[in-house]
């Protein structure tokens, strides 16, 4: 049985990290497991390569950028599978080349295109782990190519999908998904079970334990997927199709990064938002006057000066930066009234002004001032979760 | 017409040197010449790698040490691409296997055997400056080797060779080959021209300008050679088969690693050295009393332990720690007692004991305690000199 595990920068940044890394791995063989390992480069590497280029031209070219970067894996799948040798685990590295990834489209931000698996399966066949460099693979020029921020965890569940893999475990600092961040929700428990799509609302909300991409790529084929914590024995939240166990309320996220931004004598808004679609620009809540004419929407902070680019020379408009949107998802939100009123009450009870509201099957949005953000996350979730 | 230019790590150890020799790059570029460049790692980067492999395991796999050192040089082949882009000169990075240079032999300490330069081909056609890594290429299993230490410079003549290149230069920090150390002889001065085998000499006597074994397969395939500064625009030193121009005595070279070994009751000592040969034992320097049973020689410091495990067990034997040699080094000594008799007067006058001698055709060494090996250096280089 072949069980995919995928291990992030912050679990192997150090020979400390590595060492516990490489023991959980020792345990899943032991227990008769053959393990292919994922992993990205060490801590804060990939910054630190991007700083390095930026600092010859920040306009570098991709290809080249692609070079750098994929060393950081290279370097981190060595250093695991020295370490793995060290404890007395037969293991082998394989760059993304050499473990058959390829891939298609622009530098930085190649897709995975196919994946043969032929010397994966040979060195399983020998009784090796296979620790391979996440986040690269290899075009048909015969040139690296990287997958983009996260784009380990998409390595890690394109790897199970095409082993055939028992399932994809992605382990991180956090030991799997909570209903909120623990670091700011006090409360927050930890999700047995959630569905990819709660997951995917989840995580393109803010939470940050599984790559959305990943996320996406394990339902369109079914690939089993665990979060779990690095130095953690504990089980983590499985992400699955089936939603029958999921709670109606899953979970709560936050965003602070939000600017809100109002467009006066729109003539309609159509072309407003053509500009904005044309910049690249995410358009996240949209609210309208009634007579078409005032829109309002917001954006992140981010994008406020291809805003001002794109708009700001057409239309007189007012930008508000600093707010914040906190948000409850759940694949089974049936009750949405009942939800509706404890958000309006745990917010007035602690006195939280609202902004903007925005409302879809499975997700419940509320704008707020940056300060309130806090707050405002820690009232809804108690109120909701009745702590 | 194809010219290849090297450059070790120091000399592209940060963004400023980088700039510089990316200049120096744009200049040959200029001149109307097609460049190919072989870059090292920067700076300290392969001992800091080779550090965090040791911090893990003395005794790392060599394949996983190749995986993790040939990042070294990925790195500095992109960096220094982004820099030429950033100048306006138009350069694609390569690693070993991109550049189509194949290895045998073990990691670590593997050889070239072949070299198929389609690629380099194709890109010096598109009009780029092709910068390959230097130090690693690819064996018959799919996987990165490194050529050993130095490795870089026998990359570039490899190349210089399978791409029919004009000429082949070295770049370091050092603007060609002097008649002594600069650092430690004041009166050294550059040699213009030296033959292969001189240069052979010099460098296995511890001159660290070029990589011996670059030099060897130079001579080999008579790859003309320069060895020239990074940061300076003097001309440098040429090394090539002709040596009618070189001067009979070329230069002085000193090594502060020896050790001496006397091995008694040896019975012929044939014993003593195939032991020593069996353990991969240098042997320099051998003096034999005349009824051979007692054998003296030098050895590398660093073999003190070998050497007593090998031999100390079955011998009575003393070995000498610290000390030195300095040889005068020339392809065509023709007056060999002039040479003699000038080197016992510097010693004398200097008041440096001689503890061994040893003449060959193209040298003539002394060994002398490690803490006159710059005094003898000096005074031997002045006297000959006439300095």
């Amino acid at each position: 049985m072949i069980i995919v595990q995928k291990y992030g920068g912050s679990s192997v940044a150090d020979n400390d990290k590595l060492y516990k890394v490489a023991k959980k791995i020792q345990k899943t063989v032991n227990a008769g497991n053959n393990v292919v390992v994922v992993v990205s480069a060490q801590g804060k590497t990939t910054d630190l390569l991007m700083n390095m280029a930026n600092s010859i031209d920040k306009k570098c070219s991709p290809r080249e950028m692609d070079m750098l970067l994929a060393t950081g894996e290279q370097q981190s799948i060595a250093l695991l599978t020295m370490m793995l040798n060290h404890i007395g685990v037969p293991a082998i590295s394989l760059t993304g080349e050499q473990a058959g990834i390829f891939t298609i489209g622009e530098h930085m931000n190649a897709r995975i295109d196919e994946i043969r698996p032929f010397r994966i399966f040979n060195e399983i066949e020998k009784g090796k782990v296979v620790v391979v460099a996440g986040f690269q693979g290899i075009d048909e020029e015969d040139d690296v190519n990287t997958l983009g921020r996260g784009g380990s965890d998409t390595t890690a569940v394109a790897l199970a999908y095409a082993l055939s893999a028992e399932r994809c475990d992605i382990y991180s600092d956090v030991d799997g998904v909570y209903t909120a961040d623990p670091r700011i929700v006090k409360n927050a428990v930890k999700i047995e079970n959630i569905s990819y799509d709660t997951m995917l609302e989840l995580a393109s909300l803010g939470a940050k334990v599984l790559n959305n991409r990943a996320v996406e790529l394990a339902k369109k084929y079914e690939v089993k997927l665990t979060s779990r914590g690095s130095f953690s024995e504990e089980e983590g939240t499985k992400i699955a199709r089936n939603s029958l166990e999921n709670a109606s309320v899953t979970g709560f996220t936050a965003d602070k990064t939000v600017a809100i931004v109002t467009v006066f004598n729109t003539n309609g808004g159509y072309d407003v938002f053509a500009r904005l679609a044309e910049k690249g620009v995410q358009v996240d809540i949209v609210g309208q006057s009634i007579d078409l004419e005032e829109v309002t929407f917001t954006i992140k902070s981010s994008d406020i000066d291809k805003v001002k680019e794109c708009i700001g020379n057409r239309y007189d408009m007012d930008i508000l930066d600093n707010y914040g949107k906190v948000s409850v998802v759940g694949s089974g939100m049936i009750n949405k009234t009942e939800m509706v009123k404890q958000i309006y009450e745990a917010l007035y009870e602690s006195k939280v002004p609202i902004k903007l509201i925005s409302s879809s099957e499975i997700k419940f949005s509320v704008i707020v001032d940056e300060k309130y953000v806090d707050i405002a996350l820690n009232a809804m979730h108690n109120k909701v979760f009745n702590n």
